[in-house]
């Protein structure tokens, strides 16, 4: 079995409550201080008959070397990646969103990403397979786990996977600098949409812009910089939360 | 003169033009690759007269062992601190608007957060001395050199600070998962306000959320975990910002 790393307690016990990935073994620290996490690990592992065993802390040191283990670190089968048809197939009938990265590399960001995904009821991220980040243990410790609650599409061609998101009506909608209309002003409500982001510097490529039905920039108040990658994506995707709420509220 | 060390071609571009750190001296990599920021960080150190060397990439390894440094470190004043009183009085009579920390710890986020605050024309944020977390070298690095673009207040009491805020007619503002109103249901625009965030756990300390005039929550579509407070901070921050935004075309 092909295993991956995930480290911390709250990951290991996102993951196991998930049911959505595969174990091979977890490893925890015989001088670990057992604490209500702990014990829920220890639980949660013998009822989804997984294997636990104590180690010496310097083994878990050697794993992951930077020491945010917090004494526990599980040996999983890595991410199942789901195929953009399946996706589209699977969620055909109801409203859908999908937020697409493209050239989103550091992992913190694509982490905080997926967790601000799930959160606000996104079913499906989908990551470009030769550049862009893999859904490494840094991801997943910074997603909270969130990676087990949505669908990972890993695509050869982000043109390609737009495409095909349009052919089966959804509306693209892309965040860049240069747009004219506010993020606030287009109603998210009652439409599949694609939601792209760009890498903080470079930006959108051309080749996906133009393929956006709606292009959305998020109005500041000084011309300083601009926000971090994450932070828009929150912002855009809690607009779109807030409008669904306000609608719901009045109907 | 007592040093911190910022680093990163951006962050330091960022404290050179903006005019508010002191220098000691910038290191730059002897087989660093000349570009358009190596050549501005050049210009604007002769500018203003700061020194600038270049130095074996081994001594900058040295310094900033994660090698993030990208080939420039400054050696540079600490953060100048402003007082609550001077920050109150300098900004008498025009809207202003603060972010309060209450237990955010990570450097990572409390960088993100003061990015979002300045994007969001936020002029001043307030952490404790005592816990909290100090403004590094991280902070700057993951603030893309905000850090110098807002007065950073640090107090020995958040109860204290908060209490000065109210008398000196500031509306206290507080992010709790319990609000029953949703962020979005307040209106941010004509009032000074005080926005309290707390740690992602713990949440706000009693103490402080008794002092709130309002309190809000982020809905969200899922009951998964939590969001980032990084993003939270952010939604709610344009949130107001959109606010202002709508009612300036309306007016």
């Amino acid at each position: 079995m092909e295993t991956t790393i995930i480290y911390g307690k709250n990951a290991v016990i996102e993951a196991l409550e998930s049911g959505e990935r595969e174990f091979n073994k977890i490893l925890i620290s015989n001088n670990v201080r057992s604490d209500v996490k702990i014990e829920q690990i220890k639980k949660l592992a013998i009822k989804n008959g997984v294997v636990f065993q104590f180690v010496a802390k310097e083994k878990l040191n050697a794993i992951e070397p930077d020491g945010r283990h917090q004494g526990v670190i599980a040996q999983i089968a890595p991410v199942n990646y789901v195929e953009l048809n399946d996706f589209i197939e699977r969620n055909k009938g109801k409203t859908t969103t999908v937020v697409v990265l493209d050239g989103v590399e550091d992992s913190h960001n694509v982490g905080a990403i997926i967790r601000s995904c799930v959160c606000a009821g996104v079913q499906g991220i989908i990551i470009p397979s030769r550049r862009g980040v893999l859904i490494n243990s840094t991801v997943e410790k910074t997603s909270a786990g969130a990676t087990n609650h949505i669908s990972i599409i890993k695509v050869n061609s982000l043109v390609s996977a737009i495409q095909k998101l349009k052919e089966n009506d959804y509306w693209v909608i892309a965040s860049d600098h240069h747009a004219e209309q506010n993020h606030y002003e287009i109603d998210y409500t009652d439409m599949n949409f694609a939601l792209i982001m760009g890498a903080e510097h470079a930006g959108i490529s051309k080749s996906l812009l133009k393929l956006a039905d709606f292009k959305v920039k998020i109005p500041m108040l000084t011309n300083f910089n601009s926000l971090n990658v994450s932070n828009a994506t929150a912002i855009i995707l809690f607009e779109y939360v807030s409008q669904l709420c306000r609608k719901q509220k009045t109907n």
